[in-house]
């Protein structure tokens, strides 16, 4: 499997994602400024690996601040984490990761800058590893939820490329084959930006986990016609009451599921859940560029001027959610009690 | 507004549906294979578009038919009428078109072949025009129920493009513009043909009513934001029952709108019913290619070797349906008792 993201001595290497999977290439970002730019140009996206990706951000830039007084260096420190908290506004995984790494600067201080330089790099690679550990944990508390014998539907790509490896949803589909469970997995390709057929189609091809491609409208005749046993999903960000914000289309997907009797699980790290948030509707929705929607590769599919609308994100009623698989293992209704237990 | 079909002396001759919005072209279609394989690859589409096709093919392929005795004229016609049929399987009003036209070909048999054929010919262009009143009629019975003020979510393309003019679910938004309504209107791209962004916002900038583009999974988000007032949809067949087979995501649509009660509308000429099936589960669902979902204007967005399941349409049961507007005004559950008395 190719990695996500690394750090190397000549900057934080990571696989170009608007390119696959038609081109496998890898861009180097040397500087704090060209982590930006890649989380917000989506050169990686899904929100343990922005997590990731800011925290490596946040080294780098440490890694070329000027020398001098310790107040010139909180001001660098401030302006790189701020740079890099203006890329995205729904996945509270970057927010987490770059508040882990302003707190660890602040316990380091006055302390020599090369030491501050080495203990932050430290640090973003640990979270990486701490990553895949994590989702090695979800998938095996979530691989005892996947029904045998049927069909996994996943919508847009929660899986090795949107984590630092192995990935959430996709985790538990893995979890569950290496269990022996007979599972194929149905991916919506997921318009606008074809995380489906671009990324989880290509994932699983590389595993051998047999994937069919639909398009986002017929998951609903799929979760009718009763060979879907599960639907397992990824989060950006899940509020005090288990209100998921997860890529646009999933709240569809979760009504249609409920519908048709379909569990609905939702995987995600420790750092999805955002507790000072009481519920879903204060959870901010990025809006992304119209081109996305009428543009597919370059090419118009739609007539010039056409209005567009464009959240990234909808927000899935905690009412929807059969469970939410953690690293802790697995939290169900009400979830104000079972989060607040999880995470504490 | 351009023309949908047209029966001109040089052919039958259509807008091509496969380049729009980019490009406006027209084919003339001189034989009635060539008409067979217009609808087969969708350069015409809409339930009542292609059969007023349908019908213009017969009437094409009887005026080039060999004369002769009239069992040679009869087994031509059969050919003809066959390879029509042997096009697309899902809209019943392509059967309904082949089968008007056998007959009005039956009760002419031993008259003169140059009769026969003006009259097919006549019969032909008959039901394009009653198409378009049909239409404004479905529109007159429909504007009533749109609510004023609000948003109209479509899906697909059940416009004047999907019929001889004027449209079913567009009429009906069409009439209430008409009628002094404030409405706007949100259309679902339609993957994979992307109806919705190439065919229904084209059609809608023409005639100047504010239509926004959205993706398909996008729809339950902004059906759950209150904004949206009605959905409106055409319908390919219709069950005894009142399930509506439609193009391949609109079942998606009416449980998100029933979830958040949004009123879903179905309009859809009298042809359009089948009432020899009693429910939904007895229609034919067509699949079309792979490579509709593995490309986009040729352009691969999955990988090579990619599986791929593209069901053309899908069936919304009754209980989804609000109400089905007709020509001959509106029908409510119980659809059984309703569609037949419409229908007598």
């Amino acid at each position: 499997m190719v990695e996500t993201i690394e750090w190397t001595p000549a900057g934080v290497v990571m696989i170009d994602q608007t390119r696959l999977p038609l081109h496998e290439e890898y861009v180097t970002c040397r500087t704090y400024e060209e982590v930006a730019a890649a989380i917000r140009t989506m050169v990686i996206r899904g929100a343990p690996a922005i997590g990731v990706a800011a925290a490596m951000g946040v080294a780098l830039g440490v890694a070329h601040a000027a020398g001098g007084d310790a107040g010139d260096l909180d001001a660098q420190v401030e302006q790189i984490c701020d740079t890099l908290a203006r890329t995205r506004p729904t996945a509270v995984n970057l927010f987490w990761a770059i508040d882990r790494m302003r707190k660890l600067y602040q316990s380091l201080r006055g302390r020599p800058l090369a030491e501050i330089r080495e203990r932050l790099a430290a640090e973003a690679q640990l979270i990486r590893l701490e990553d895949i550990a994590i989702n090695q944990a979800i998938g095996r508390h979530g691989a005892d939820l996947v029904p045998d014998g049927k069909t996994v539907l996943t919508h847009c790509n929660a899986g090795a490329l949107a984590t630092a490896g192995y990935g959430t949803a996709l985790g538990v589909i893995r979890a569950a084959v290496e269990a022996g469970k007979k599972v194929d997995v149905f991916a919506d390709e997921t318009r606008p930006f074809l995380q489906g057929a671009r990324l989880t189609v290509w994932e699983l091809q590389q595993d051998h986990i047999p994937a069919t491609l639909i398009t986002d409208n017929m998951a609903g005749h799929f979760l009718k016609s009763g060979r879907i046993g599960c639907v397992v999903v990824g989060a950006d960000r899940i509020a005090a009451n288990g209100d998921v914000a997860n890529k646009i289309g999933t709240y569809s997907v979760a009504v249609l599921a409920k519908e048709n009797g379909v569990p609905f699980f939702v995987a995600a790290p420790i750092s999805t859940l955002d507790l000072t948030l009481a519920s879903g509707d204060l959870i901010p929705i990025e809006r992304r560029p119209d081109a996305e929607v009428t543009h597919v590769f370059g090419h118009a599919v739609a007539p010039e001027g056409t209005m567009v609308e464009n959240p990234a994100f909808d927000v899935t009623p905690n009412r929807y959610v059969t469970a939410i698989i953690t690293e802790r293992g697995v939290a169900r209704a009400p979830y104000t009690e079972s989060l607040r237990v999880m995470a504490s």
